[in-house]
């Protein structure tokens, strides 16, 4: 039994980068929650075929089978409420879903057209043709061609995160005082370049360079020990 | 005694169309609570002088002045706990301070490279060199120059919208079941813009479109009453 995570992983099996996995990491180190992980490619889509679908994160809790990161988060919220809440009550859980759905079209969308070509290259040779293919038809162009222009474009992804920043010169976490569910969905895409790209998204000085920093650290270094790159 | 409520007026007294103004009004009607506006001007920087600065809203309680809408919220808030919750808990009011952020920087910045022209239009004449010096000062051009080609760059302000768009699709309001104060900080914005400018800034079908109705609809059609334009 216990709790096992089924979580992307690269060439290298240490090398965790999907966003919404670390999202689903984070939420099950918040709760204190003992868990496992499972490493999964791309290609192994037999592997999960069990939870009913494709994608990870896939948890395992005993007999039950949670897949989606948004929908693990809720489970992990319901299932165990006598544990740390990821959200601080129903409002919380409401407005966390906007900040949820931010990170994944502006912020998610905003690192993988600066980053797309660095994922490629720590993917496992199995993964590789799968995800230039999919990628590329979704980008309508090659992989190569999305990051082009990288130097420039990423003073207007800086740009894009002035709410956040805006947030974080108010209190030090989305959460308030203390990290919750809100920091790590946004966590989790900074998390995701830091583990497959040089690529220095942030600059120090930015409130979001110092709350990227604290959420490395927390729970004892969890993000900050996996392997990636420093910046 | 009772709560008075500084609130941008333009030529025709009626017209207010300030979304901060409205993000108070809504809060104040969403709190139960009765309350009168008195209509401002920009330049009327004496009436409101008492404050200790020259914005609106500006909120006076019996012997408490607030000014800034989010500070206004928080105070309503903790003033008012046995009325209806505007955050529905801690985490809620921490997580609605991004919702809050990027209605004033996303939003708000994006409506206003579309009407401020409009908004020019409606404003009482003796504000209205405060106004375009002050505004063509932050854009650096000139009005007519801010919303040129709005026509054509309407798309990537709804683009812009996804986030918000995406969670609608998922729950009727940004509060969940209900609507709560992440929402009127963001409707406001477009009460803004509907209270200044014939341009239309949703498609129906939208579902910000239909949320947007519904918040029109909401305290006996406090929003829809106001004068403004049926888009």
């Amino acid at each position: 039994m216990g709790l096992h995570l089924y979580d992307l992983a690269g060439a290298q099996v240490e090398r965790r980068f999907s966003p919404y996995c670390w999202r689903a990491k984070l939420a099950l180190a918040h709760k204190g929650l003992v868990f496992d992980t499972v490493p999964w490619r791309f290609t192994d889509k037999d592997a999960i075929a069990f939870s009913g679908q494709g994608r990870v994160p896939v948890l395992v809790d005993g007999d039950r089978i949670v897949f989606d990161s948004w929908t693990i988060a809720t489970y992990l919220e319901d299932a165990y409420p006598d544990r740390p809440s990821l959200f601080r009550g129903d409002g919380g859980r409401a407005a966390t879903r906007f900040i949820n759905a931010w990170a994944d079209t502006v912020v998610n969308g905003g690192i993988a057209r600066l980053i797309i070509t660095d994922v490629f290259a720590v993917l496992d040779e199995k993964d590789r043709s799968y995800f230039r293919e999919s990628r590329e038809k979704r980008f309508g162009v090659t992989l190569e061609a999305v990051v082009a222009d990288r130097d420039t474009r990423v003073a207007g992804f800086r740009q894009s995160l002035e709410p956040l920043r805006a947030v974080l010169g108010a209190q030090p976490y989305l959460g308030g005082e203390m990290p919750l569910y809100a920091d790590y969905a946004v966590f989790g895409s900074f998390q995701w370049a830091r583990c497959a790209s040089p690529f220095q998204l942030l600059t120090p000085g930015d409130p979001v360079w110092a709350w990227r920093n604290r959420l490395l650290a927390a729970f004892d270094g969890l993000a900050q020990k996996a392997p990636g790159y420093p910046v």
